[in-house]
């Protein structure tokens, strides 16, 4: 494709994705395609001779597009949002224009010293306290996992420096029963105990301060190392993925004073007293309630040295005159990759265009849709919430009154029919949890483009669907009152 | 920004990168700025309010662009090439336009299938046998360093098993001391042993059948371990980054039969029957010599089962009928993070757009540029080959007549000074390398835009840098001859 070529199909796609925005709202939410349609459609070996790029965006449509599922659409509530504004897109389009690997300074000065920049900037707006900033302790990771694997082993690094002769076979992560999927695949990749501490309904799955320290007690007698000489790395979360709960990190904070060799590492916003206190490493998805499309992942760390400790492989080649001297910032040995996308441009984009007023009139409009939908479940005689609502999450489930009490079984199994309606259609999308057993389903609002209507036009879907589920279940029980 | 500004801003954007391309050979290869410099251009917080997105692409220009190395000029030869083509750049526009975390099947169906479909098409261009391909087991990574890493995460997964009461202190991976960084950060991250095992001038730096059965012998002797059993995961590479050197995988194949418990993974291309015949894994960057812009690392695992066993985690909220049933694949569990990008989409417009030959007639074209260029220096008087070149890689240097012997560390000194030079210019771009305490200099060929004016050109620079250096060293050193 020659440069022509090129401005002719970049003005297309450009002409096509605003095609795709004006008819979003009509578009069905989730895909309606079944397993292998894909491999079923297209041939299943790469053409011999190159195909005219027309005929491929044609393909693009007819069997990409009706295969997407659409997480910016105003109806998708399933999960936390992912972020997706065109600010983010033009940002990825111009550094994808001139990509570089990014792996030291000189490989590209602006991609390093833009990403020190925006990180403060990001880290200033969220809040974080000043030895979180000041040019050196930040970075765009890809996910939210791979920040979480870089905390635990500059963690490691760090402890196992200080205690060489500990096995690694006594080291462990605390996380909770309701911690995100990353903190036990940490200990999957990195061969590392964890250990998932029982949260209570009655405590909302938050983490406290007496459930660690008795942990911290047990694990320290049991395993005899007289001065408690595990790796403790415990990820603390703030919003939980399943019911948005958040771990008390004052309590914890106040606990871990106790065993300083522990590295406290955060997820996400909020507590922000808390993390400047206690926290070693605070890491929040830009990419999922931040306005950047995927990948973008900020992650930041008090003590530099822990993490290039723990990282640092330079071979001759990759040895430069300024990196010698120590001047500047070789993001290589900041995380696992050599390779490093060119990721702060569009954080700089969205961060620029829409300020930090608008970046939280974004985040408090959210908000505020999200408790519209609770105040409407907690109104409701058909509904009821599972948890208190935890930012815009809300975690809920059908039911109804009944003169007699049901029980927790039989209400799972009306609370499953429900879901399956519900998940069936394609204009709506929503998803299930199980909260210590009582399964229940989660409505998360995020989509830029959603708006108090699509809010309302959900809630009327679920009584519709609610009250099918209810009737059919009756059928089916032959009426349990 | 709304969907009119959008349009308005995407043409802009897509004509500045067509602008871009016409002047891209007047450009400098390396940017002329000082660690830095954009900290000192830029505010140190971000605005309050929203700024006009005419003045943001104006900064961009204005502070980023200086900054940049320009990887994709035709006359950058400092490193293997990062992929760079307006079909890729399309690419991740259409999916970035439509941003979705791919973390299963449902989250999109289209591009976990389109992923699976276009790694197949890939594997039967690159010739891999069907073992690696039959659309279960392949991925495309954001690095090899992370492909490198999952892949011995699932070989210790897969050794542990078998193996429950080996510690992992007895772990061990096999590397040579010229293997790519990922070698020793995977030892690094993973908190296993490494070993590099010595590769001699004599062998080109390819490791050797022999070297590696004496090593597994010493370890398994010294270790005392009766049946050998320290996992060694071996890394065979095609194509060192250093000098380009092919370890000769028959060799080491045919000693690994006797240690089967050993997992081999290999990067990069060539070696197809060796692969094919004994490789546990396989990966190779398309984002660099494969046309497709970063980040996009192919990685074919054989036994599909070992990566899953090592990585799954499925909690309730990312439960779904089709991962149920086992019908779909869900790549969170093949990989690190949850969230995934749809990089697949720019490798299937590569494909399509250049074809099998297309692709074929670039990497060829790259290989005769760098063999023109090999050619130059054996028949110049000034200059020598340190290694045969390998594939589009030369490693070389100054080398002039003398009457009488100069001793290495002079010939060192005499060619840093000539690397000090040309790296001093900005219109070209070499790096250096150390071969067992040589110093030469390293000129890969890769660039799209590269043509044989641009190798004659990189030669005579060369040869005036030459000259001027060791004009200068004479005078230093009062003559040595």
């Amino acid at each position: 494709m020659d440069i022509e070529q090129f401005r002719r199909a970049g003005h297309e796609a450009i002409d096509r994705i605003c095609e795709y925005y004006y008819t979003l709202q009509d578009r069905p939410v989730t895909a309606r395609v079944e397993p292998g349609y894909l491999r079923r459609a297209l041939p299943s070996e790469a053409p011999q001779s190159g195909e005219n790029f027309d005929l491929i965006t044609q393909d693009y449509e007819k069997y990409i597009m009706p295969g997407l599922t659409l997480w910016h659409h105003p109806s998708f509530f399933a999960y936390f949002p992912t972020g997706s504004t065109f600010e983010a897109v033009l940002g990825d389009l111009y550094s994808g224009s001139v990509p570089n690997p990014g792996f030291n300074w000189s490989a590209s000065p602006a991609s390093t010293e833009l990403e020190t920049v925006v990180m403060d900037w990001a880290a200033k707006m969220l809040g974080l306290d000043s030895s979180f900033h000041n040019c050196s302790k930040l970075l765009c990771q890809t996910t939210a996992s791979e920040s979480a694997l870089v905390a635990v082993v500059a963690a490691r690094s760090r402890y196992t420096k200080q205690h060489p002769d500990v096995s690694s076979e006594k080291l462990l992560i605390y996380i909770t029963t309701q911690t995100h999927s990353l903190g036990k695949k940490a200990g999957l990749v990195l061969g590392l105990n964890v250990r998932a501490l029982e949260v209570t309904v009655e405590d909302n799955f938050a983490l406290r301060g007496d459930t660690l320290r008795r942990a911290l007690e047990d694990d320290c007698a049991c395993w005899a190392t007289p001065i408690c000489s595990e790796l403790h790395i415990s990820v603390g979360t703030v919003g939980t993925t399943s019911s948005g709960a958040v771990d008390c990190l004052g309590e914890i904070g106040l606990v871990l004073e106790d065993y300083p060799f522990i590295w406290l590492h955060y997820r996400d916003v909020c507590a922000l007293g808390d993390i400047n206190k206690y926290g070693d490493s605070f890491c929040t998805n830009f990419h999922k309630w931040g306005l950047v499309n995927v990948d973008c992942s900020g992650f930041w760390v008090r003590a530099r040295a822990s993490l290039i400790d723990a990282l640092d492989v330079t071979p001759e080649f990759l040895r430069t005159r300024h990196g010698d001297a120590g001047t500047v910032i070789d993001y290589r040995n900041w995380h696992f990759g050599l390779c490093r996308k060119f990721r702060s441009l569009k954080l700089w984009f969205v961060l620029r265009s829409f300020g930090v007023e608008g970046f939280q009139r974004y985040i408090r409009e959210t908000v505020k849709l999200g408790n519209m939908f609770a105040s409407l479940i907690r109104e409701s005689a058909e509904f009821a919430l599972v948890t208190p609502p935890s930012l815009a999450l809300t975690v809920f489930r059908l039911e109804p009154y009944f003169p007699s009490s049901v029980p927790p079984a039989k209400l799972n199994e009306l609370n499953r029919e429900f879901y399956a309606r519900v998940s069936a259609r394609s204009d709506i999308a929503f998803t299930q949890t199980d909260l210590s057993g009582t399964f229940c389903v989660r409505m998360a609002v995020g989509a830029i483009r959603t708006s108090e209507d699509h809010i309302k036009r959900a809630f009327e879907i679920l009584c519709l669907e609610g009250r099918a589920a209810l009737e059919e279940w009756r059928c089916a029980t032959g009426g349990i009152e």
